[in-house]
């Protein structure tokens, strides 16, 4: 964010202490990075038309109308607290129903094996094809707490895009290594990982007997390399976290409330834990049965 | 419904069956009348529609391809959990906004008193313009209990539409008791009543202030005669009843579960209570300072 | 509109003018009663939202935006000529499918004949009953060149609506007049004439054939009566009228255009002439096989 | 597409059959190419909703409901005319408002330079980085004539998508050769040229006028390099070509007739001529005056 700031002539200067909470008018931070940050207001109202979920649809102008400044930090007006209802169960049911949606996963791990691959093969000395700024990151070492390499690392992090990653998986689609080719392949050809959501932990046997069949079955050299294939991890929930500042209503009579001391449903129980979901990650060939 | 099952020639036998839910597959009755059942669905959908209130938009596909049944009973797939919490988002939102509207209290308390006031003059022995249908329950004595009278009555009352009250309010209108000619003038004119919402009692002072300014502006001979102008009273919030069987939630495990167990947003505590507000309607012209 | 003007004391005096196209300013006649005068793209932008024809929807925003002045009169921008188009063809649309339905023009039919035999029995000395407004239109005789006449005239105009209708229509529907009961009982039930609609001009004998079978199905009296029930006439499409001042297009080169002259789809054959289409409306019953 | 064949194992011989119109079924040749095909009704309805262009909403329900086959040939029944009119003028605005945006041609004509400022490189032996397929067209000699070469171009044409081309021009954006550097530069940063769109032939003046400002500009060695800066070409409009089958409504009596015969909106000297424009595409630092 500095060196942007460079870039442009410290014209963020104000934006940059905005973002850091140390601008003296605090409700501004709360619109850029809070419970109710127009950020969100944005995304969800985009997603939801993008990928057709009509149930994600929310009031963003009614929100938007009902916002106000007290003592400082914003405050929605008592009327305004359905359309804020409908705001937190349509960010609910965006992550669930969308943001974590079995093939978004699959796909984010997917890329995150692909690369850790690639690591570690250049790691091991491989010589892989790589676009510039890919290969800066996969063979330089680089330590972000020197400037200088912090500002190379930041250009090439900058350059960085799709564009880099598909270019190099062609490449390496075709390459010795079975592992790295197994992967960009499957990336190339939308070829993903089944992907299974449980409430509990899974069970250790569970997790042992998955292990030893992807290793069988792709016939790896060694059991380190079941990463690669399986992936056992949690997905958590944000919606409404109570770390951060609370939502804020001003009442008809002029008092200000938490969200969920007035909302009859939104759940003050729901509001202190996170909500947490495991899953696995596997192939589609693995059946265990 | 039973005359109606007659006009049909029994036909209607497994309707009402299911109606008052005495037939064997209970689930049916669910949904025809339940917290989830289809005429909800389907007048959310056609009124957040037809009023422009797009935040009442709710996915009824998706609820719908969710449901399921167990034991006889109408469940959910663990993943429609977020479909459901719109749902009752939605509706919270559209009884607050819409059908608790402001001009809908108002216009629907209009009507009532001007009704009132045409059976109180009915009783009086004057003698109004009414359509027949209206004629009959404005002057008519009957006794619900007795077949014949039933008979008659729900023929009438079948039909009775607004085109008998509009009539006869535009010949109210100029009649010469101040009170009916005034409010059939309000209802042919939208000239409604200021709506006044609380999340408290009305203070008595201040309902006693009100009632006196209305005496005094309108000239009435009697205190009794307040009411027509003048309602002070409740609105409540079914959104989730505690009395009607909960939303049941079939697990990915295969356990029944109810929603407030398993939704980290919808609270047990807004379920066992129904929200009231307390409202004031008295006509605009009153200014109490 | 005068006497409209009186009861608000001259302040519709500017409006009037501009509506008699007599203020200078002529282009304020254009936007109130042209080819593409506001009244039009906001019933357009209204009909095809309530009645779901989402073929209908037009640009409004984008036609008014590019809509400009020049020697006094409206123009649209050369490049708004594709949304205008879209209009002239959602207007086409709208017309012949929802304006023109079978199911309006057997309604219009039916409510003109009803009124029609009303009439014609209030001039025989029918005493029917009626709302105090149709009455007067009923039974009272009235001359519009005299000014008392027509304020009369108007008053009970105003005052006469659907209620008035619906409420003679419910005592009617029982009145010993067989044919004012029948056409009552039709606007009560819902029971629409079949419509049929043709290209060409029904055939004479066929004509003959329907009026025949419906003399001896309705065991009408007389020949004249056929009326009531049997309607055979035209409708026609107004979209682009050659007798109005065409749409002018401000071309990028600063020339004004007719739209017929630049728009490659817009038809000047099609601009002078009028489309007209036969109908035939008569019961369902009719079946002349 | 015979390759294709021979991949699937022959199953799309009735597809290919059908495309060539070599089926004995000839309206199926129709449904996949044609005036009214289903890909121009599927791409109007994708780009317009994620353009957001309302404007080109149309009614492909209906369109498809109206379909019909007769003498083996695809006709609309005559009440599907209006549907098609709102078709026909909605792909005309998407040409003109969408696919022939000043961003579309711009954007188009600065990838086909930036391709032919590599190609002229490629062929003077200057050795760019380029990705394997785009290497291949680049600096490959092949002859599609010969079986093994067209099955080897059409692999590598497979191959290429916009990974190939962003991935190049990020490394070319630093390459010696200016043009192509420059070139590279505008595709990563959006930086597109200015589009002057005409109805005439532009004026030969005007056209040398911009050439020598841009040689001096640019500091170009050659005239002949002012084409990769600078293009004058021509747009045209396809909606409803002449030399393409017409498409036919099947009226109420049963005859067949030409939509342009039956639609009083389509009109016939538009459908014989192809509307054409004159553009121009010059960099934005480029002021004439």
């Amino acid at each position: 964010m500095n060196f942007l700031n460079e870039t442009f002539h410290n014209q963020l200067d104000l934006t940059i202490t905005i973002f850091q909470n140390k601008y003296y008018k605090k409700f501004l931070h709360e619109l850029v990075s809070g419970q109710l940050d127009m950020d969100r207001l944005d995304y969800l109202k985009r997603d939801s038309f993008f990928t057709g979920v009509n149930e994600g649809v929310i009031g963003e102008d009614r929100i938007i109308k009902m916002l106000n400044v007290r003592n400082d930090s914003l405050v929605s007006e008592q009327k305004g607290i359905y359309s804020i209802e409908r705001f937190l169960t349509a960010r609910r049911l965006m992550y669930w129903q969308v943001y974590f949606h079995k093939t978004v996963i699959a796909s984010e791990i997917l890329l995150e094996n692909l690369l850790l691959r690639a690591k570690d093969l250049a790691k091991q000395g491989v010589e892989l094809f790589a676009t510039p700024s890919l290969h800066y990151f996969l063979y330089e070492s680089y330590n972000l707490n020197r400037p200088e390499d912090l500002r190379t690392a930041i250009n090439h992090f900058i350059n960085l895009d799709d564009n880099d990653i598909f270019t190099s998986a062609k490449e390496w689609s075709t390459h010795t290594d079975k592992i790295l080719a197994d992967l960009s392949q499957s990336l190339l050809n939308r070829k993903l990982n089944h992907v299974e959501i449980s409430d509990h932990k899974i069970d250790h046997n569970r997790n042992e007997k998955i292990s030893n069949l992807i290793l069988k079955r792709y016939n790896l050299k060694s059991r380190k390399d079941i990463k690669y294939y399986f992936t056992n991890n949690i997905i958590s929930n944000h919606t409404y976290a109570p770390t951060e500042e609370n939502i804020r209503i001003l009442m008809n009579n002029g008092d200000i409330k938490d969200l969920h001391e007035v909302s009859d449903i939104i759940n003050l129980g729901g509001l202190t834990k996170i909500t947490e979901k495991y899953f696995l990650c596997y192939p589609k060939e693995i059946t265990e049965f």
